[in-house]
């Protein structure tokens, strides 16, 4: 008896049609907005990541040698991955370059409810262009990428880490030596309290306090005019403006706290989230970025996002979202063995014609084989008996009536692609 | 600069769309035979390999542990951990049970042209029947599967372990104390030379090297005749008649050469060539199988096979294939900054009745933004200008033709599904 490895899971074939319909609207999307997938290996060298994330992350991969002793790990996520394919052989592709990924990454921390070791991301890289209509459209593709798998209620979160840059240098700076770091962890984290205790052991002047604060608090363009200058405030002013307007979409909020891994991203940020999730309820992050001078290629502006695949479906789920069923269309069953090659033909025939078809594979007889197609919940039986083959009929049976024709098998395609 | 890992690869666009061709193609084709996807985790415990294969393929894989100090491994191939699945958690599902996989394998091996450290699978394991007709339609459905993503010439090779197991014991396994594993070792390979030089070292009989050479060079019903006995033939020679006469697959091959992995291979094996690809022509491998007995599960008959995922597209390629190409079909000019609100509504509009649309995002002007729409393909090339929108109209450019048109932005989308 062998077991599943700690904090990994298998998936049903019912999980799994739920997740390839998610894949499918979610890329489907995507692609209707110009991006062409790309795929780069599950590992990559180990100091890929630790370029981009510092030292520190190294606890939180799995990783190995290989055969020439060199460290390798399993991607944690596939912004890295990404920019170093396109530095290694994408640069000299026409600009904008619109990028997209689906594929497993691998975090190495303690299992709990909803975090996995083994999950999935898609995401979207834009390379190329920062116009405000650029980013517009790539926020709006986030959001429309998990609308359109249906899930109904989703807000949007805005940020911009260059004002959040410049309140801490105003306000805080000259108190905290070491940087920024201290006081943004905190703020991702959402762990107010113990932000305003720092604030107090380093001896920020109340008003200073206040003043970072507020700022924080900002959640519209005329409380954020009191902290940032107008002409600062322009282009992320316009880009709100393009998704309400333009996109139509109304679930935006101003939202000065988002902090995320400020090793590599800058400007504007977002969140989008699904409420209904609670405290788990981030399903995709994104923003503007550096890394690809980093990764020693030419300076271009980057932007893109993480949608969490496995929370869109958590979210979903919660919603009470139907998903479609992929029932088996047609079950045969040969009465006896002497039908059996003619309903193999009959199976042939069908499958070429596109109609997911099964059929009894044990000889087991009427009863049980129509038991067992029920199970499946096959939405019609096709039964093939001597008798009947002898007029080149079957007995058709709709399982949700449970009534029964005979059909001449010249006119059985034609029957059961108009019902 | 960062590099790939040796034996990997990265999927530009062009390349990745021809892969989800495939996997769209092969994947419905499996759907419609009745089978439902499922998926494991990317590593297992390493015990599940060494289980199943013995401790020689621990230098074949990529292992490390986990933070409990368990040994685990990036999974070599799906059939140990779709059975390990199987016993842990489906074993009370209705029979027969159809499953397959899609997912990415690993091998420790040195890089060579067509084999790489990283690699995808398709396969299906049928669980719970082991009758003619079982068989027979998992033999077709391997094939159909590779058949119906395009590909001409493939040959199925249909062998039996039963036989050959049979005529070991009768010519050879007096002369061979450590059992067949030697010898069946060489015939996998086909290294049928130093066969000989063995069977001269070991001192068989010339009369039974010639009976076990004869029986393995048997290519059809008739010369097996000579080696095994008609009532066991039967079923081998039923499941050939209904891949011949019932699925109408002429090029089937009876092969005693077949001898896989013997350590879990039983009874009927096949593979399946693209001849085209000369040596490394081998696309598919399969048969009768015993894991979930030493799994720790109730004995219960298992079949299944595996689709070689990039040889198959090498032997697309290399028949010169035509693989659908997925360009824009709408490429999007604001002619300045005045029409990039409206533009952007245009597009959104387009792309809601999924036209793959994208827009100018880098405001670089007409000449240079219909340079990069022909760059990227695009069919129709629609230009927003000041005077135009005035009118509520547009102007729409068949990139292919070269003629431009006025359009009402009403009828803007009627016009572009009607085209």
């Amino acid at each position: 008896m062998f077991n599943l490895p700690r904090g990994t899971r298998d998936f049903t074939p019912e999980e799994m049609e739920k997740r390839r319909y998610v894949e499918h609207h979610m890329a489907s999307t995507i692609k209707s907005f110009g991006y062409r997938e790309i795929q780069t290996p599950t590992f990559e060298t180990l100091e890929l990541f630790t370029a981009k994330s510092g030292d520190a992350i190294i606890d939180e991969l799995y990783s190995f040698k290989d055969k020439g002793g060199r460290d390798l790990a399993l991607r944690p996520e596939l912004t890295a991955p990404v920019m170093r394919f396109y530095v290694e052989k994408l640069q000299m592709e026409p600009k904008p370059l619109k990028l997209f990924y689906f594929g497993n990454c691998f975090r190495y921390d303690r299992p709990q409810k909803g975090r996995y070791r083994e999950f999935q991301q898609m995401g979207c890289e834009l390379i190329g262009t920062s116009t405000t209509e650029a980013l517009a459209e790539l926020i709006a593709l986030a959001y429309y990428a998990i609308k359109n798998t249906g899930l109904k209620n989703i807000d949007i979160r805005i940020g911009n880490l260059d004002f959040l840059n410049q309140q801490f240098k105003t306000c805080l700076s000259e108190y905290y030596p070491a940087g920024a770091n201290e006081v943004f962890r905190l703020i991702d984290k959402e762990d107010f309290n113990e932000l305003h205790n720092q604030f107090d052991n380093y001896g920020i002047p109340e008003e200073k306090q206040k003043k970072f604060l507020g700022f924080l608090g900002s959640n519209n363009i005329n409380d954020l005019k009191k902290y940032i200058q107008v002409k600062d405030l322009k282009r992320y002013e316009e880009i709100i403006s393009i998704l309400k307007n333009d996109y139509g979409i109304s679930k935006i909020k101003i939202e000065m706290k988002i902090a995320r891994g400020l090793d590599y991203y800058k400007g504007l940020v977002f969140e989008i989230d699904a409420p209904i999730l609670g405290a788990e309820k981030q399903l995709c992050g994104g923003g503007e970025y550096d890394l690809v001078e980093q990764f020693g290629g030419t300076d271009v502006s980057t932007s893109g996002f993480a949608l969490g695949f496995d929370r869109t479906i958590l979210a979903l789920e919660t919603e009470n979202y139907t998903f479609p069923s992929y029932d088996i269309e047609v079950y045969i069953i040969p009465v006896n063995e002497t039908t059996i090659r003619k309903s193999i033909e009959i199976a042939k025939n069908l499958r070429k014609e596109g109609i997911l078809t099964d059929m009894d594979l044990l000889r087991r007889g009427i009863g049980k084989s129509l038991k067992y197609a029920n199970s499946k919940n096959a939405k019609k039986v096709i039964i093939i008996g001597p008798e009947e083959l002898e007029k080149n009929s079957v007995v058709v049976k709709d399982m949700k009536s449970g009534e029964q024709e005979i059909i001449k098998i010249s006119n059985l395609i034609n029957k059961l692609k108009n019902n």
